[in-house]
């Protein structure tokens, strides 16, 4: 094959591998934009006609117990989506190239989590009915794939793909975080079968606990003494 | 936990804090564009089967008080969301990082525009009927709610995250327009019980307000005297 | 007003501007990019419960007027848009700052442009019958606010706004297209009360027309002579 | 016409070019990115109104033929279109500078993208009825037009567009490779008619074939030594 041929002799730049990763992180940010904003189409809109003098507009939008659950559904589901932006970005601080297998993981990520939407719609609809179960399960199910799959980039990005200038022993602390992640979604989805909305708690509870806890910025390593100013003021003329 | 044990030996650079904003300005730019695109969505369109020998196509479009009321829905919620994200530009050239505090906040923002098209359609549908009170008060409930996390944001930028080079007048002066907004909005929230009409005809003016006001560009503070050349030209060869 | 207060403390720089010019512009790249893509709604999707042993799959599909119309709807729409993306991509070369009046007139732009896919559905749906004149004048009526949008876009662009470098003579013939636009459009508007399909087809032509001649890049006035290497190569080591 | 009057005395600048470059592969990675997430909205919703004694959840998401058939249609196009958006990533690294003949073609190329649902679901709706044969045509008569626009994409790029730093044996090696595509969707159109099962087949082999082995990264003409190391480090201070 042609690549072959060629591997030795030439090598991308390091500015020309950031601006590939950058065209792949933008192209995520538009899905992820996308998803979180189709999601407000999932709430009915009610017109005059269904007004009746036994219903009115209160009833209609607050009681029916539809509307009012494709309001939870809307906000379950956006915060959802921003976790998942929140990590994307974070993962995305570590990496200073991007390989075909990244590229198919990635991939795959976007894939599940636009397809989200669907199962917090199951959750929605069919939670308190015979139905729950199942619709716990698939919800808490999807959420073990798309641990692993973020697990998977991890693994990618802490190798090949990593950042020359990331300090091992952070590494080493989100290896240890990626871990624990398929796990515990992976008892949310058992405790599906005991207890749907128990398993539904759980996954949103996880889901709050990684917005206010999850890596924001990296740590980059620097040669300054740990003493010296954290935001160098540019020279005075 | 594993982020405090590196806080005093890592910073990140302004460049990188510098990357990470433009990310989050980027996410959120792909929502507002998302957010007004899809109102459209909200124009019936009609088809040849519907005209009758009593119903030609201008009575279809333009009489028919659904369909009309979908243009003039259109029309207020594409320039709401303009506003909002004017305000939004706006308020972004303050920063030089984001943090925890404020990718929450911002998400919590984004959340609420995108939902702005609901009491927007709600108004559209119902005013003139008995439910004109309550569609009213959800739709400036919702710009109230937007106001305080316009201020909740504002409140974070111009502290920990403000760039070095803002003049503090300049910061005091926005700071007491932030500190209005949302009484502006509360206002408009109480008018809904008494009159509908004049609560939304309150909202409306205060996006065309916050329009033809509304801060665009942030001036910079320079070393330069005054009178020197506002554009300064590359030099000549 | 604090507006007056600083404006002769404080001055953007030219980098400043540019990065607010270019959000600005990935703002509409955005919309346009949306509006692109939620034309493919428009076309029906079948299912097989509708196949009947008088009804084929081509019969459905090709044969069936509203299936095929929604087809060439798609085309006409998207390649309408694609040329207006392009006049908005030419048009921001020539400046180099933005201002208020200029992120009005392009909210107005966007917002009409958003909007072209009702006059466009109502053409598909209603050409050939009683409502065909309405609807060509609709959709011409559209063509002429939009093109007297991006000339009004283009008056702010070559006044305050405009880049340094720019050549005053390609300036003035610039001026005399933008000139001509909206009579053009005016034209198609008439015709739609003589003969709908030709004003139809006036329009089509000059989005056709616009494609193949508008211009893509601005000539950039450079202090070499004209003799000079069209692209010059960086240096071999 | 003014265009030619100018031609010789300005010319775009090499950084000029790359800016526009950059504007349309935005444009296209925005196009790109919405149509991969309207995907999911093929995914029907059930309500819990539909569950009745003889109709379970399980029955309702997974047997039901329309349903699991929805998934199967929302893999495939999600991998398709991220397969079309690898490849015009690979190949917008080899240009320097875009034209009015690139910009149509790859406007025609987003136009079909986009389009692609619609054959998707076709073959979803209609595979194993008597319209099987149809769809599977149409499917990958769409992709054979796809493939002639890639080709037609990469004649450009590879002529005035081309970087200066690319490898000629490259570029030798890469046409070689989309002299192959059309023919290849040809034969998987011609497969429709003797079994369409085959052709779909062949059709989302093609894709899979196309993800593991496109081509990802350009390998870029330096001037050191074969023995260099890959991934120089930044100077350490």
């Amino acid at each position: 094959m042609w690549r072959h041929e060629f591997k030795h002799a030439y090598q991308p730049t390091p500015a020309q591998e950031r601006r590939e990763a950058g065209r792949l992180e933008a192209l995520s940010d538009g899905v992820f934009a996308i998803a979180m904003t189709l999601l407000v189409l999932g709430i009915p809109i009610h017109t005059r006609d269904q007004l009746t003098p036994r219903t009115d507009i209160v009833h209609l939008v607050l009681i029916d117990h539809w509307a009012w659950l494709s309001f939870v559904t809307y906000i379950v589901s956006f915060l959802t989506i921003l976790v998942m932006w929140l990590n994307h970005h974070s993962l995305c601080q570590y990496i200073a190239r991007i390989d075909r297998y990244f590229i198919i993981a990635n991939g795959l990520l976007l894939l599940m989590m636009v397809f989200v939407n669907y199962p917090t719609a199951l959750v929605a609809n069919f939670v308190g009915t015979s139905g729950g179960t199942f619709a716990a399960a698939v919800y808490s199910g999807t959420m073990v794939i798309i641990a692993l799959i973020y697990r998977a980039l991890w693994w990618r990005a802490k190798g090949p793909l990593l950042a020359s200038d990331v300090d091992p022993a952070e590494v080493e602390q989100i290896t240890r975080q990626y871990r624990f992640g398929p796990l515990l979604y992976l008892a949310a989805f058992g405790l599906a079968f005991l207890n749907p909305y128990l398993s539904v708690a759980l996954n949103a509870g996880l889901a709050i606990y990684f917005v206010f806890t999850g890596n924001i910025t990296r740590r980059q390593v620097r040669s300054r003494p740990v003493e010296a100013p954290a935001q160098p003021a540019e020279p005075k003329p």
